[in-house]
Formats: structure tokens, sequence, C-alpha cells
């Protein structure tokens, strides 16, 4: 290897250029970074202008970031990258529910709620009763999980989205698990709505023939002590984005039963929750 | 391949999503970004804490960027991916000059000057002539041949760096090859100087244990019909930065002599530059 750049010698030129005292991980990290960064361009061959054309989006993905609204999240939601750093720390036993990417809309501190009670607040949208039960990998019901979940309205907006126009806390609530591990609560059967789409990542997606749609789901974050904490969502299997969620989050197993129940209480979906202790035996 | 997102099939999800009706090119890069992007994340396994560093990063390259300052050229830059780029799309044939980036200091329209001019004129900082020829691939002089010359003052800015301190078109201004495809003209010997290091890219070459120099050169634009523009710097050899430029700007045949004369012009560097002609025969 010369002690110059070159093309071919082109990730060694860069990554021998780190220092020896550096941090292992990042060093780690950023080597493997440059590696597959400069082989993404030795694949494509991009021209000045899509160099460009690349500079321009990165910056403008950068510019449009606030502190309420997060850009570059997107990008990786989109992209596949958000859900697949969560599915690879978050590999769970067979059996085990599945994790799913946690949302820009959690907020700490919902109100806790007694068993059966209703989390829908502004009257909009069909009801629905969910109900299951938070168990073991054995199926031995787990008392005392702490359920925390959250949902967007009947028109598509979660209530931090419409501040003065929904009521507070309206679609979440905490509920803990009584005997049998069970839980119950009323809420609606939420509806599909689109991220924000009117910037860059936005663009993206028009160019990319992809729509900006998630299927309509309810979001759990399920504790409980020597258990690994659970974030998911239940998604409504008849979506018709359920197969083209746009931050890729579904799976599979994690599509829920929505039963037409008709009552006053409109739809019934029951979903247990399997979860998995903190330290497993090997 | 499940039609959900999986660890395994992650690559797969994310492009078969993209519609039929796509611009093939931006299909083909956009295919090859996710690819690298997950095999990264694959290779490396990043915590959500990581991934959340990560995102925190490209945030705030975006928002130090502005009119004057572009944070994201400058990553490209000291990741080695600008200069892959030049490289790739300025592949010439043995013998000729190489190419190297074109450098964020170019400024269109500097003054026309005769030959053997002297471009400092700030006074400050060692002469040096600068003399030699162009010519093409058999050796053949090129008459008439634009030479757009541009470098550093003795203090290490360049002049639309520092507006109202530094003259005008200091160090600047276009040269015409005479007769035997000859130039001169008279600069100063150029200086080492840092790329703008107070930003997250700074931060990030410390945590790297690298310094933010580049070795001293000057910026040639070299042009004339029938031929592929040139962009290229010669540099000066004994420069303590010469084998760690952190844009990786340095190619071995672009050290110039820089040869102590020690009369009224203190230094002398002569360099050839040989154009490749732009249409070439197989
Ligand atoms: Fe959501
Ligand atoms: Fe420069």
């Amino acid at each position: 290897m010369t002690q110059f750049f070159t093309e071919e010698g082109s990730v060694e030129a860069v990554n021998a250029r780190m220092g020896s005292d550096v941090d292992p991980r990042l060093k780690e990290v950023m080597a493997c970074l440059t590696k597959h960064l400069h082989n993404f361009a030795k694949e494509i061959h991009p021209t000045q202008e899509e160099w460009d054309i690349g500079i321009d989006f990165l910056t403008k993905t950068g510019q449009i970031c606030s502190g309420e609204r997060q850009e570059f999240i997107l990008l990786s939601d989109v992209l596949g990258f958000s859900m697949l750093v969560d599915a690879m720390n978050n590999r769970r036993p067979v059996g085990a529910t599945e994790n799913t990417v946690f949302g820009p809309f959690h907020v700490a501190g919902a109100p806790e709620r007694a068993m059966g009670e209703n989390i829908s607040l502004d009257g909009k949208g069909e009801t629905c009763l969910y109900e299951g039960r938070v168990v073991d990998l054995q199926g031995e019901p787990i008392e005392g999980a702490k359920i925390d979940v959250w949902s967007d309205n009947a028109e598509g907006f979660y209530d931090v989205q419409q501040p003065g126009i929904q009521p507070k806390w309206n679609n979440r609530g905490i509920f803990t698990t009584g005997e049998g591990g069970r839980y119950s609560f009323i809420g609606i059967k939420p509806v599909s709505y689109p991220i924000p789409d009117d910037g860059p990542v936005g663009k993206m997606l028009r160019a990319l023939g992809r729509h900006p749609y998630r299927p309509a789901h309810m979001h759990f974050l399920v504790t409980a002590p020597g258990y690994q904490k659970l974030v998911t969502h239940t998604f409504v299997g008849d979506d018709p984005y359920i197969t083209s969620d746009t931050v890729f989050g579904v799976k599979e197993t994690l599509v829920a039963p929505f039963e037409h129940v008709g009552g006053e209480t409109e739809w019934c979906s029951h979903f247990d929750f399997v979860l998995t202790p903190t330290a497993r035996d090997p």
C-alpha cells in the first residue's frame, strides 16, 4: 500500500489514518462505515452531479429538523434501518412476543387507569375492547405487569400532534395486570396514518413510488420485573397498508384479531403478550 | 421471502417496496445504498444508544450548514468519499496529470494576468516562481491553455475567508500558455491549513485521533479545447502533513519540486501539466 490515496486502496488509506489511542468500538464502527461507504460508491460509481444531489439531500434533511421534527429518524425508518437495529437488539426466543419500533409518539407519565377503563376521551372513532393476558414463556401468568398503551385517534393523529384540539392523554393510559395476568381496556380501533411527508424524506418516498402510510396499530410498552421490556404494536390485519408499512414495523406475529362484535363496544381485539426473562439459562 | 420485514430479509423487504415506475438509476442507487447500510448494521450490530448518537451527529452536521459552511462536504472529504468520487470520475491514462479534489475555495472570474505576473497582493509570505509547460500525452505543447490558479496566503487563509482583510483576488489569477505551451507566474510558497474544525466533523476527527490539516498546495484548473478539464493541486513535498492530508487529496505524482533558489524570488517550482484528450481512440 502506498502512503497516498488510491482508488483501489481508498478504504485502507482512510482507516489507517485513525490514531492508536482511539476508543476501540468507535474505531470498529468507523472502519466498517468507511468500508461500506466506499464500496457503495465503487458499486454505483456516482457522478459528480449525483454526489451534489446526495450532499444537498443530507443537508436539507438536517435543516428541517427541529424540536418537533426529526427528519433523520424518518429517513432511518423508511430505509428499514430503525427496524433492523430494533430487530438485532431484541432477538427473542420462539413463542415470545416480538418487538417493533418505539415510534416518536410515546409520552411518559400517562394516567394509570383501572381495568376496563376507556382511554378514548374525544368520543370519536369505533370503540374496541382490548383484552388478553401477560404470560411468561411457559404460559404462566405475570401479575402486576405494567401495560402502557397509546394510539392515534379516529382522524389519524396522536394527542401530542394536536394540542388544544384533542383532550390531553387522549388514547393513552397505563394498566396493571391482575389475576391470571389479565388486562382489559377500551380504546378505538386505530386508523392508518402517514408519517410527515412534506420534507426531504417525503419527496424521496414519492420519487421511489412509495406511500408514507403506516397501517393501523395500537402501541404497547409492557414491563414487569425480571422480564425484558417489550416495545411493540398490535396491527389491524385488514388495513390496506398492512403489507406496506412505510417504516417496516409489521411482523407477522403482531397482526392481531380485530373482531366486529357489534355491541356498545363495536370491536374486540384479544392479544396475549409473552414476556422473555431478562437473564435466561443457556 | 415473507411479505413482512425480517432481520435476515431486511434488504429485500426495503428494496421490494420501490415502485415499478421509478427512474432506473435512482432505483439502482437506492437499492445499493440500502444493501450497504443494512450490511453495515449487520456487521457492527449497533446498540440503540449508538443509533441515537448517529442520528444526533447527522442532525448536528446538517444544522451547522449555512451559505458559508458546508459540513456534509467536510464529512465526505474527511472520510475520503469526495476523493474517491473524484478519482472514479477522472481516471486518466498513464503519463497524464492526475486530478484531485476541487475544494471549496475556487472563485470564478479571477483576473487574467500576463505571463510572469505576481498574484500575491498582500506582500506576505515567501515568493515562489511557478513555471512549466502544458503538453499533451505525446509531449506536444498546448498553446492557449487557460491556467486558473489559487492558493492560501502566508497565514493559511484564502482571500474569500478574510474579506476586507486580504486584498480581493489575493493569490489568484488566470494565465494563458504561450509558445511551447509555457506558463510562469509568481505567487507564494503556500502553507498548510486546517479545514474548519469547530463543528461536528472537527469533533469526530479529534475522537478518531486525526488532525484537521491539509498539506501546503497550489490549486490549478487547466483547460484547453479538446482536452479534459484538469482540476488538481501541486503539493509541497516537505510539508509535515504531506502523508496525512485530512481530505486525502495528495497523489504521489502531484508532489512538486519546490527549490530554494534564494534570489529576489526565493523559491522555484517547476511542474508540467499533461492533458488528456476529451475523446480518445480506443
Ligand atoms: Fe404509531
Ligand atoms: Fe486548498
